[in-house]
Formats: structure tokens, sequence, C-alpha cells
């Protein structure tokens, strides 16, 4: 028998990108799709690729039971939206924003940081779920290995983001003609991932100084995030591919590249690919992911997996675009 | 138990598009992948996406009994193959290329045309199949219906096309500085696809004269190909949609869409969606489609499905890029 | 001494690119540039790339004397701006828009259509020129020699535009993670610029029915235009480029390409360039301008220069970006 | 009178943009473009954008004497070329290759390195210029002011490359397929800019311990580079930007913005763009260039202007492309 999910905030890139995959999720139903702008409306009339896949419509309310709600709102609504409405305490929350990545609980709800290669264990025993940043996703799995041996230093990243980061709201940065062919920077070194980035590398480095400078571009791409650290490091190559490999040996996503790696490998998959290069006694860490996939709601599945016991890759095994 | 199956031409895009498929679908073991310039080689070293997805090892033969049998070769190479080797008289071949797109023969093995919205019964009964052009298939289901209601008057076409379709060899029009932002035509009104076309067309509608004025041009992205049709018509725009929709109701992947059509609705997925359009006595058919996919490998797929008695959708389930 | 010339509605798209070209045009001094949203604040704030090259200040007014006026005006600005104030005899007066296309008057003041390759003697007489839309300029080039030797037949053109056509308002059909690697269809053969194309053309060939079927389409790209005509004709290709090249020998912007032609080879200039086909009985006119100069600032840019008896071509050597 | 130039390997990228700016430089008369694999053939041929602009036709010798040669060669050819062909002595020679970048002669050919805003008047009294490479241009400009200034420390920069960076050979990496909205690293720590890079950073500060940690980048994107380079600064942001205004005061393409910018800013100019900011003990520079203007030809233009005493912007006022 199918689990029943709901999905809330609906309408959006990441509640879109939910929807598709749990309607292809062998063991889900999806019981309803919430948008509070499109109630009333075919879930095709925000999402046209779904034509032909889903007569769903978009509901105002969200009270029938469920075995999992994907909370995908806005940085700050989850918040709200809990403290307004409360749900069956079976029901596991997987929260996509930011609001509780940091260990605010809502009401008795505690919340578990969902980066599986970071803590499997603790998501598989979580009845809510604070789903990582998309930065912070990518950036976190070319340093855990790192951080986990306690030979984390300070860390030099630069991380470039396609559009889809930004959300479907119109604004300036995301206009065609401005953002076509174009790079830009911006939060320099302030960007709000470095506060879950350094929760968790600390908890695993408890020396660890907390300085990953992290310089975050905005690309002329959709989908996908390319990030580059650079940290020093004494060890040799061998002995740093080793270290990385036995870390994610068991974990089904997140892949060692022993060749270079291209953003376009992980573009519309759960994937994040790692390749390693020391150049002296520097090493340089580049890490891939797709923002919404591995980076939102690829992961939220995950974690969904995870947490009701399905194989972890149930649902994700997605042909990638490549091209 | 899984049908086995084998991919000749595995290293370049529509091989490796059909591996992926293959890789996904639950009712298939892939047997072998063959290439001549990479045998020996993971196919990873060509498709660096499958990474952590597969072990397969081109090879460098393909005698070993398979079910079916994709042909992903350059034109021509496919009828030099069945005339140099022979394959179990039960092993389905499904061909790739445009070598028997026309009904050649080779030997005693007779092509049937793959286009399973227009001839899907013949395709269930057939043991080889001739995959219809990317162009080809977009511009027919665009035209069918019309064509099988003998409405069909002369036809004003323009297609747009990604540069996937002109394959992965390195060519002064697939040079990423020439391409990107730019657009170009080239086999004006005498692209190869015309014949396969206006075979399906005259056999639909006898006294169709033939007269499809296609201009296809280069488009500045990797997927996808948009066409516009232009014809005469007497008909109102309700009694055509009527049509339409009558016409593809029982094809899982053909849509009318009553809303405007863009191309990243089907980009990454099996479907083909069809807008209509009636200005004066004009009718304007939007048709669009993944080149690579319902365009090639996806519709490949579809055929063996549809041969092989498995649902006609079975592993093709997509989700698309969408963005 | 230097003319001086004004450009109201200064912070958009066609104001940006006609101040760019003022700024570097040897004979012309800038004596203001008028915004009402901008008014006080410098033209970088909008124009981001003038950084180091102006230190102009948007002015709310515009009634300083000037010898020219650009208008660069949403649609029915222009007439409305013109019935409210009124500006110096001696003023000439350039719209951008579309306001006087079809032979409309602003009181006293008529305008001429300012297609120099249609009638370039009246432009040089003209006190008031309606500069035309970049796809009527862009489709009219490409028809012009036709229609003078009355030789046009029903036309079937297709024609693609950047985004930069659509103006700088957000809208979803400009936000980027929508219209990268995208393609759609609008104004399907209903596009507002056909009036202005079947003016010239039926002053041409007064018999020509006015028969120009075109189809939209929005590009992946930001500037540029590219249109491909078919017609019908009798000629033989020898015959048809013989036309095309005496008609445009005496015009410096519209060269007749005996090769292929690409968007990029006229994207940041104010050519358009012209190749002809001719398969059977069917002619195919491909020609290619940027819409932001051929297809508005430069082309009224040119039109000043004719009306000033500057040399045509002054201030518009422009390095094209050409990749 | 104009002076006469010669260009050496003119097919090429740099070689067709270099003979663009010439074309339009009031000051000069192009006596020959020389290319070995298109002798015989109109710079149209390759240059498709030139139509309508120059009847010139490829050279196969270069030996007719000029004022000012350009050599656009691939690394190690420029110097193999002075080594079989002398040239007159009073002709000036600016090499926009590597070979002469680190102080190496041709016979008594001495080379300064033309990078103006380092070293303006030793180009004014050269003969010989070697010319700066792209990235090695832009990280320097973001680091002048404060290597003169002594206050440079370890740097850590991210830069990435438009593709006609790569040249117009075809290879993998510039595959539109493949590189179309894919980001991809190269070189890391190890591109051979940073040589020249830390012989410049060095001379102004004797003590820079030549640590740059240089990550480069391949971006989707045909023109233009970005960089972020982050130092440690115990100066306020104030204090920087002063430091940076006063430093490029004089100097005409190179501009201090306090506002963040944008890559498109530059694109098609000669200009780079810089901007500061401080967080923290952390100073990031952001710096912009056109690889092919600033980057290339256009400071090759640039130098030229400097050593025959013509205004130093002359034929440099360029339209940028800006969308």
């Amino acid at each position: 028998m199918k689990i029943k999910a709901g999905i809330i905030g609906g309408a959006g890139y990441t509640g879109g990108e939910t929807l598709r995959l749990l309607l292809n999720h062998p063991q889900v139903e999806v019981a309803f799709v919430q948008s509070r702008s499109q109630a009333g409306k075919p879930a095709t009339t925000t999402h046209h690729d779904l034509i032909g896949e889903t007569d769903l419509i978009y509901s105002a309310d969200f009270n029938q039971p469920v075995d999992v709600l994907f909370l995908c709102l806005s940085h700050g609504e989850s918040k709200k939206l809990l403290s307004e409405h409360s749900f069956a305490a079976n029901t596991r929350i997987i929260d996509l924003g930011n609001d509780f990545r940091m260990g605010d609980k809502a009401g008795e709800r505690k919340f578990v940081y969902g980066l599986p290669e970071f803590q499997r264990d603790k998501i598989k025993q979580a009845k809510n779920i604070a789903n990582p940043g998309c930065f912070a996703t990518t950036i976190q799995l070319g340093l855990l290995p790192l951080a986990q041996a306690g030979l984390l230093t300070e860390v030099h990243t630069t991380g470039i983001t396609g559009s889809t980061g930004a959300g479907q709201k119109l604004q300036d940065t995301t206009h065609f003609t401005w953002r076509a062919n174009n790079i830009s920077a911006y939060k320099t070194l302030t960007h709000q991932h470095l506060s879950e980035i350094n929760q968790t590398l600390k908890e695993l480095q408890l020396a660890f100084g907390g300085e990953v400078n992290f310089v975050p571009w905005r690309g002329d791409f959709t989908r996908g995030i390319f990030v580059t650290s650079v940290v020093t490091s004494a060890l040799s190559l061998d002995e740093l591919t080793k270290l990385y490999k036995d870390y994610y040996a068991s974990h089904p996503f997140t892949h060692v590249s022993d060749e270079p790696v291209n953003l376009k490998q992980v573009v519309n998959t759960n994937k994040c690919l790692i390749h390693l290069e020391k150049i002296g006694n520097k090493l340089a860490v580049h890490s891939i992911t797709d923002n919404l996939l591995k980076g939102a709601s690829g992961q939220a599945i995950q974690n969904m997996n995870l947490m009701l016991g399905f194989d972890e890759i149930e649902g994700l095994r997605l042909k990638g675009s490549v091209f």
C-alpha cells in the first residue's frame, strides 16, 4: 500500500520539483498539492510540463491526514505555518526552507538536519527534517571527509548557481536580457548558508574555527551548482582520495570522480560528484549538484525514503538531461 | 524475467540516450553496449553522467543473443552492418538511423516505420523497426490528423533544432563560440526527412501532392525541436481541435494543449505537445518534441515496448528538466 | 559645430541604445536625456555599461531647443506627448515607437516612414520620421526588390527575435529560468508589424494582395532577428541575385551574401544581411538584423544622418560583437 | 597621414578582433593581414561579420614595411617567426601571444610588458610590446593598487572565462552540446598566467611571496572574464576605495564602480570595471574585462596608441553589446 504525501506551497520551483518526483515514486500517492495563489486550478497551470501526467488540482487547505508533508515555502513561512496549524503527530514533516536548519523547534517538533551523508542514522529515526540549502549541500559534501578526519583548515570557496536558485519571482537579476551570458557576484562572504555549513563542520571537527570564505556567483544557466573549495593539506592526493572514497562508499548519490567533473554530469539527477586536485600544499575540491534536486527536492525525497524505510534511491533513478 | 537488449554504436548521443533509458527500464537487462571506437573502456568514459549507475564496458562485438538490438549508427552503417552480420531470427532490431525508413529490406528483414501514432498495430506485429527521424516525427505528429481526414493542403513548415541533432562530431556549426546566441538555416526546403514525411502523409491521404515546404533552422540550445506548420483549412478551430484530440486520445505521449506551448515543456521527456491556432483560413500547428527522446531513443524504447507487449510507457516516465 | 540632440524616454532599451550611439557620433552633442522614472539620476544608473563614458543626468523635462529629438517611448505615448507638448518647428523628430508608421499626423507634423532602403530620398527631405519596427525592417528588406519588380506572391515568413524585443519590463516570457534554452510562438499570423509591411509592399507593387503569413517566435538569445521568407518565383537564382544586388548596391548597410548567413554576423551592428536560395519554384530569402540597431536605434541614427545631410554611416561604424 | 599596420595570424580570434579595431581606427591603414591557412582568400571568409566593411585579402607574406606589426599567433610561434624573419628596426611589434611576457628577447628586440595601468610610461618608450594575457590582465588590475601600496597578502582568486579564450580550434570543451549551460574547472592553481601576474606583483611589492591561488573555470558564454580575488586587509572599505580610485584616476579604461558589477557591463568594450567589498578583515575585489579586447586585441591597440603618441582611447570608443 502506498503512503500518502502532501505538498504545501506546490506552485513554486521546489514544490513543482517535489511533485514531479512524487508522481513517479512507486511507494507514494500524492494526497494533495496546496497553493494559496493557485487554489482551484490544475497543477499544470503552473507546471506546464506535467500535461498528460496528472489531473491534480491545487487545494486551498491541507488538513487531510498524510504520512509525510513537504513544506515548499518561502523562508520564514514554515515557522509561521507550524505555529498556526497543527498536524497529526505521526505525520512526518520535511521543510525545504531554512527555518529549522539551525536547531529551532516548532512546538514539540524537533527538526533533524537532513544531510544523509552527514547523519543518515539520525535521519532514519527523525520525525521532522530540515532539508539543507543548495549551496550548503554542495559545499558540505566537498568538505565532510576532511572535517570528520579533523583536517579542515581555512576554506576558500567559490560557487556558481543557476537561476532557479533565485526562485520564480520576477526580479532584475532573473530578467533574461540581463542574465543571459552574464556573471555577477552576490552576498560575498555573507551568504546565509554559511551558518548551517559551519554548524555541521564544527560538529564534526570541534576545533574548526568556522572560516569558510564563500564567494557566491550568479551563473547564466538555470540548473546546477559548481563549487571549488581550496584548503591547505599535508596529505597526498592518494591519501585524500582514499579518505573521500571511504567516506562516501556507502552513499548512493555522492561519488568521487577520478576525472575532472563538469556541471552537466549531475543536472536533473540527485547526484553529487566530487573531484580532488592537489597542487603543492593546497587541496582543491570541486563538487557539483543540481540545486533543485540534491540541493532541494531530490534530497527531500531521499530523506523521506530514509525516514519511511524505503530504499534510499527509490523514485530517484532519474535520467539526467546530460546535454 | 527481464529481456536482453544490446546496443550497437553505444558511444554516440542516441546510443547513450538509449542506454540511459534501458538502465532504468524495469523489464530490460542490458546485455552489451558495443562501440568500435571505445571497445574495452567503461561506458562512463563517454557518458560521464552515468558515474555511479553502471559498470558496463563497451564491447567490440555483439554476437551474443539478445531479444532486441538497437542500432545507433551513422546513416548508411546499419545497412552495411546487416549485410555483413546476421542476427538470430527472433532478435528484434530497431534501427535509429535512416537506412530503412523508405521501405528498404535487409535480406529477409522487412522494416516497419516506427511512428506509433501513425501505425501502432503494425509496430506491435513487427520484427524490425525503422525509427523515424527527429524532425520527421515532430512534423508528422503535427499533420497526421489532417492527413487522415484528407484535409491536408500545401504545408509551410519552419522547424528549429537543438545542437544534439547534429551529433557529437566536432564541426564548425557545433563550435560553442559560433553557435551560442546564433541562429542559422540549413538544407532549406531539401531536408532529408521530407521523404519519410511525404511517404506517411501520402499513405494517409492518397491525393496529397507532397508539398511540404520545410525550412530547418539551427538553434542555440542543445535539446528539442519546435515546429510551426501553416496550412489552409476551412474548418473552425473547434472542429480542428476535436479532430486532433480524437486522433491522439489513445496515445500516451502526444497531447493537444489548449494553451500555447514552449519547448521546455517536453525537454528530457518522450512527449510531443501540439497547439493549434486558426487565423482567417489558415491553421497554424505548433508541435514540439525532445529530438533525442521522442525524436530518437525514447521513441525506440516506445517501439520496443509495443513489439514486446510491455506497457507502452514502461521506462519512459521521465522527469522533465523543465527549466 | 555639433548639432544638438535630445532623447525622450532614455531609460529603456532603445533609449539607451540611441544614447550609446549618439555619445560616439562625431557630429552630435547630447543636449538632454529625459526619463520620467529616473529623473535626477545619472544615466549610468540604468545603463551600467556607460560608466566612464558619460556624466549625463536624466532630466525631467525636455523643452530646451534641439535640432533632433528621439522619442523612445512605449506605443501610444509618442502621440500623447506630441498632443500635449509642442516643439520648435525646425526640430526634427524621430519616433521609434509605432504611433506614426501608418501615416498618422501629429498636428501639422507629417511623418515619413523611415526605411532608407525603401525611400531614402523622401527621408532626406523629411522633418519627422516614423522609424520602422524591428521585424518590419527585417522582413521588408528581404522582400523589397521583389515588390519593386512586381514579383511578389503569397509570402510565408517565420522570424525569431531576441528578448530585447520585448523590452525591459519584467514578465513571464522574459524570466531567465523560463526563456533560457526555450522557443515559443506568439502573435501567430497577427503580429502588429504586418500593417506597415503591407503598406510598403503595396506601395511598391499595387496589385500585391497583402498575404504575408508571418509566424513570430521568441528566441533564447538577447539581440537579433532571423527571418526566412518563402515565395514562389519563376526567376533563376542568378536573376534573383542580380535583382537583389542591384537594388541594394547603393545602400551601405544592406548586403546580399553569396554564402549562408548566421545571426551573429550582424549583432551589435547596423547591418542587414540577405541570403537567397532557390529550390524548384520556391525562393527562400533569409534576412538578419540586430533588432535594437537596424531594427530600432541604429536605423534612427541612419535616418538622422540622412535628414541632416551627414554621411549615412556616420556614427554607425560599429564593431560587431561577432561571438 | 595614416600609419601602416600589419597583422600576422589574421584568421584567428585575436587576429580578427585586431583587424576589426584597426579598420575603424582613424589613424591607421591596414597594410596587410597575413594568414598561412587562408592566404589568397578574402578576410570575410573567416570573419563573416566584416561583409561590406573590407575587401582585404589574406596575404601569404608580410615583408612590406609597416609602422606597427601585430603578432596574433599561437604560443611559441612568435618567437619562431622572429628568429626566422627580420623586420625593419623602426617597425614596432606587438605580440599578443605569451612568448615574451617574461622578459625574453628576440635578437636585439627587448619586449616591454604591455599593461598600461602598470607601466604606461615605459610602454610609451617601447619599441616592442608583450601584450598581457586575458586572465593576467583582469587579475592584475584587481590587485595593482594593493601591490603598489605594499599591502598584498596571500590571494585567493577564482576566475571564469568565455569560450573565445580557448580559441577557434574545435575541441571537446568547445563543443556547443557540451559547453552550453555547463561549468568546469581547468588548470587549477597552475594556470600559465600566474608567472606574469607574479612578475608584476613582485616588481611592485618586493616582499610579495607570490601566493596567488588561482582557480580558473570555463564558462558557458563566449566573451568576458569575471574574477573575484579575496585577500586579508586591515584597511577600511573607504580607505581601500580611495586607494583604488587614486590609482586608476588617470587611466581611461579602468574604473572603480561603487555598485556591484556584472560581466556584460564590459563585453565588447576595452574597459575593466572593479568593485570592492570589505567583510570583516577580508577584502573581495571583483574585476571584469572582455577577454578579447582589454584582455587581448583592445589592449594591443591601446599599447599601439601609447607607443605612437595617439590619444590612448583612439579607435577604442566601442559601443558595448550590453545585452
